[in-house]
């Protein structure tokens, strides 16, 4: 899977970087080339708050000195002629202007979008697209943006594209791993370790589900008793993760809050979550707000066998087609694929 | 703080007991006596599911086999003559009668319970009554029931004590520990660790807050975006929690849904929780359902600093007189102090 180098653990800030080192030289390189992966989020309980990056698939962003100032040019392949192509409405070329506009930079820019992530599928596609952006224009540049800051361009892009304003695809899909986002202006993300051998099964069936649509039917408030529950779980959760416990990380991965207001727009899936189960996983539940199914599983062996049983639910249950990925959780996030 | 043995971590169960052996002989031999130690719940973001165990102050409860047959006398020192006198509306009582249930044994018991715990204080006092009731049975029959069988006895006393039906105050104060409770018909019980150095003050102030007014004024449900913050603090606090990350911890130390609803019904609280942190405590909030304040600090010179600010600042801002401890996480929870 190491298709190129991926970003420093902590790259300097910008504080001390020459503008003048900021320009780049119209048509004298070849395109920068980033993939930011696909990522899984809320995972049961943690609506809002966990997320984990995929291997595959992802969003690649290129983008190469231009004669002109800012973003002149997008292109965009893939998602049905159904991604924005104006880059002030992208969420790719959206983080990579506000990656230009806090380097101080005013070159010219032309951005190759390449979705590679189903559009409305519940695996982060915005997110990677915003990250994708940012991080090709920091490398163009030179700009050397930490990760703080680089999470901070892409979060306005995502919102661009989902509306939401949260990290918990952004995070993973820039830095890799198993994240906690603590919300906040800007969040704090917290990577968790994972057991040896977790693997991610994921099937995304042939519908689609808007973020904003979702997000709209679960209403402004909870009942109190399912709060409890949740944050019962989501500790539960992360302690399951630190110990390696793989019967109370299966007794915490479920969702008591969104996925009872939101199942009703996935076709089948109860029977697929019960398919993903009975198949060996630990757990499942929608990725983000869906029509994306997880499982979460301890080993590929069994993640192979809960993507299968989770696909033939679809099939049987809803007459769906459906992609399915296996993927253990991915440790890099995005990465530089051309240097230019 | 030795006074006692502790009890065994998981002794065997009542199964094969011989009922027989369960009988005691009325007056033939001195009480069996067993103490329960206070317990601060919910610490900040976790709500009905966090808790831990003080060393002190803590409730006793001495039990002897007597003539006749289930709890014949029950006699209550301290409370100031509040605390219920009738065996079939005692926690201490009812938990004993639901382990002599149990075990199936129709012994004579006389019941004596020492309060060292303030009423309506939010330290858990109703579940120390009920955890030294049943621990004091269970010794005094020979039943060895396991920790499972002692929580759910020990739940239904604190339940007619409290009205609350979660484990967060039982489960510490009867096994010690900073423990994460899992809502459930059985509560599932898991123990977290703490860094080296954590240490508590609580300042307990000279007013009553009692526990179902202050469920009332919950309300049933929250909005969506404090549930939140609290799922994404718990996670972080059990992330802070394993990885000794004090920065972290003290991010987390914070209740988004319970404390700002119930911080008027205590004079003074905002400024006592301010010269908590002040003093240098990671962070502070009210003890379950208050009135009394905890600071949860790191070191002993620490704690104490924040236990005499918080005493201060009850005094300066609402006139009242408090009482302080400061204690370690009690590793030991209830202990046989005689064995009869």
């Amino acid at each position: 899977m190491e298709r190129g180098s991926s970003l420093p653990a902590r790259a300097s800030g910008s504080a001390g970087t020459d503008p003048a080192a900021l320009r780049v030289d119209a048509g004298s390189r070849s395109p920068v080339r980033v993939f930011a992966p696909a990522s899984v989020s809320n995972l049961g309980c943690g609506f809002d708050v966990f997320g984990l990056a995929l291997e595959e698939p992802g969003d690649e962003v290129a983008v190469r000195g231009v004669a002109g100032s800012g973003i002149v040019s997008l292109t965009v392949a893939g998602g049905g002629g159904r991604v924005p192509g104006d880059p002030a409405s992208n969420a790719a070329t959206i983080a990579a202007q506000s990656v230009m506009h806090r380097l101080g930079s005013d070159a010219g820019v032309a951005v190759e979008l390449r979705k590679g992530i189903p559009l409305a599928s519940g695996l982060g596609g915005s997110a990677a697209s915003a990250v994708a952006g940012a991080v090709a224009a920091d490398a163009l540049l030179g700009g050397g943006l930490d990760r703080t800051a680089l999470l901070e361009c892409a979060l306005l892009g995502e919102r661009e594209g989902s509306g939401a304003n949260h990290a918990d695809n952004v995070a993973p899909s820039l830095a890799g791993g198993f994240v906690l986002v603590l919300p906040g202006r800007t969040p704090q993300v917290v990577e968790l370790p994972t057991p040896a051998g977790l693997t991610l099964a994921v099937a995304h069936p042939a519908i689609e589900v808007e973020t904003l649509r979702a997000r709209t039917i679960l209403g402004d408030t909870i009942p109190l008793a399912a709060g409890v529950r949740q944050w019962g779980h989501t500790a539960g959760l992360v302690a399951g993760l630190f110990r390696e416990d793989w019967e109370l990380i299966a007794h915490c991965l479920c969702d008591a809050v969104a996925e009872p207001l939101r199942a009703k727009l996935v076709p089948g899936f109860a029977k697929v979550r019960e398919a993903a189960l009975g198949a060996g996983a630990a757990g499942a539940g929608l990725s983000g707000s869906g029509p994306s199914v997880f499982a979460l599983c301890r080993g590929r062996t069994v993640a192979e066998r809960a993507a299968a049983a989770m696909a033939a639910a679809f099939c049987d249950e809803a007459g769906l087609g459906s992609d399915t990925v296996v993927s253990p959780v991915n440790r890099v996030g995005a990465r530089v694929l051309e240097t230019g």
